[in-house]
């Protein structure tokens, strides 16, 4: 490309995500990295299971870099995991087909007095290492993500040891023990600032906070439990790195995030975004919000969706495209082309 | 008891269910019969199996009963499970660790086109016989609810085979394939319809239609695949019984269960129940919303809660205390108790 490399603050994505005017809507996709792709198929076959691949600088960078060399996104998010943190805490973390597994999870003050944290520096060197690479080879108007998990969310695996649906232990310690709760809390608050911070350091220009878990929560239990320590993190973060906060199946804790991000909320696909937008106000930018599930349908069928949402809230600053969940392992990969292409042909 | 028998119209949970003012807010539970009793696990370890002890109308009409002895709550709701009329489409269905398992899911058209209806009467006989036990035994005071799933839910189960996270198959036959949908869901719809109304024939006094998985849908496709068929069984279900609508996380499709319902919507616990009420108008009774997750507190929490629950919405006609969604399995029984307790004593 013989254009002039622009300055990092001049791309595309962080300009939206500073609701600065932009010539198009800025895109890219929540696990826009992952199995729906033949090229990441075939780097996981050769890769040391899911922890080897993430664990391995080069492969993390090459499967963060395959979508954006495949469909052209506006932002590129390290391949990794919300939960490899908990290694850092001394917590054992495993794989398989139903998903992660913690073989000794946290459920007593005794549990909680017991992890001790390594700066992710040292624990969590291959983050560092795997964006140093992904940034030396990405496209100069590529925005590099880091992201991590919020503490509510992170205490919800360390608790149940995995995926959980109703959050049973969770709930038990949380009503029954709030004073190791608050301690869990903290430690976990604090991991996720300093990871966060260590990616920042390592390159990476803005940042998600992903509390997948946050809207299991009544609101005035996510006021007395989760928000605190949301919001420590969020004090914590370098003010100069945008950070965007992800909380899933959530519109009742849309006033919370709002109040709560620095820059930018994403938005669950179940609520209208227009809506969203009236409700920010202009404060912060907003990240969304195609529903993953209608990626299922045709080519055809998801340009029009997009199309139709990009209408819903033209000329409003501060909007970022995306998914209101992360791609599904069975999306076709010319469904999500017609997602990036009919945005970046759009004009605002 | 020497109290006069009340007439049907006359119970307190009816009463509620009109939005007349009444003494003081009645209560029952979703999943109030379950695991969570000793008394339960009793019937169930002699039964054949989970399938055995909803198909024997004895077993079925005893476990009914068990919550309605112990706790007294205002309304029974019948011992079964949504999935029994996918037999009478010829469906088969098995339940095991994992849930409920349909082995040959409906997938194509031609799959959609051999499904036969037998009527609710032959096919699901056990249900009516139950419910006349039930209504035979039950004190005079108590309400006796029978339920049913909403299309969508059931064609969710129907197509995927099972309990889905992502819903995959059913999204690509919903968008791929919509005349093969919409075949499948009037055939469901019927189904549901009879079923209720056969219910209703049998002794229910109230109904309430489970749409357990609406909420993973947005607005836009609750509109276009779902509501229609909805809204065929609310035309079909005899007007003189009451029929609650519930949606399983699905504050989005908060106006379009007010828009659909006849007598009352069920609401989730993480809307706020105050705002539900001034949403609704007085145009229908709101059932709800404690956290079940919240009864794995203490005793003493769930009183303060369920105090807090009705001071918020005193004053207002048409309130049927009950949890967003139903008891979890190691809930203590002594919540149960606190809950059912407080309601009783507390005055408007």
């Amino acid at each position: 490309m013989s254009a002039p490399t622009p300055k990092a603050g001049d791309k595309l994505l962080l300009r939206a995500l500073r609701r600065e005017t932009v010539e198009r809507t800025p895109v890219w996709l929540m696990r826009q990295a992952g199995r729906y792709l033949s090229e990441y198929r075939a780097v996981r076959a050769q890769a040391d299971g899911f922890l080897g691949m993430v664990r391995d600088p080069e492969l993390a960078a090459e499967v963060t870099l395959q979508p954006i060399r495949r469909f052209g996104m506006d932002g590129a998010i390290l391949f990794s995991d919300i939960l490899l943190p908990l290694e850092a805490l001394g917590m054992e973390l495993c794989f398989d087909e139903g998903g992660p597994h913690l073989p000794r999870p946290v459920r007593t003050r005794a549990d909680v007095e017991a992890l001790r944290a390594v700066e992710p520096r040292q624990a969590l060197d291959y983050v560092g290492r795997a964006l140093g690479l992904v940034k030396r080879a990405l496209p100069a108007h590529v925005t590099l993500l880091g992201f991590a998990g919020a503490p509510f969310t992170l205490a919800s695996y360390a608790i149940e040891g995995g995926t959980s649906k109703s959050f049973l232990e969770l709930r038990k310690l949380m009503y029954r023990d709030p004073a190791t709760w608050e301690l869990l809390l903290a430690k976990l608050a604090d991991l996720t600032a300093a990871h966060l911070a260590y990616q920042a350091e390592c390159g990476a220009e803005a940042l998600v906070l992903f509390d997948t878990w946050a809207g299991t929560l009544t609101r005035a239990d996510y006021r007395r439990y989760a928000r605190p320590w949301t919001e420590r993190v969020v004090r914590a973060v370098p003010a100069h790195v945008p950070l965007v906060l992800f909380a899933g199946q959530a519109e009742h804790l849309f006033q919370d995030q709002l109040a709560l991000a620095p820059t930018g909320v994403a938005v669950d696909h179940r609520m209208e975004l227009a809506r969203a937008f009236d409700q920010a106000g202009g404060r912060v930018a907003l990240q969304g919000n195609l529903d993953p599930g209608a990626l299922l349908s045709s080519p055809e069928e998801v340009a029009r969706r997009t199309r139709a949402l990009l209408d819903s809230v033209a000329g409003r600053a501060g909007h970022v495209l995306n998914l209101g969940h992360g791609v599904l392992p069975p999306t076709d990969p010319e469904c999500v082309a017609a997602l990036v292409e009919t945005a970046r042909s759009a004009r605002p």
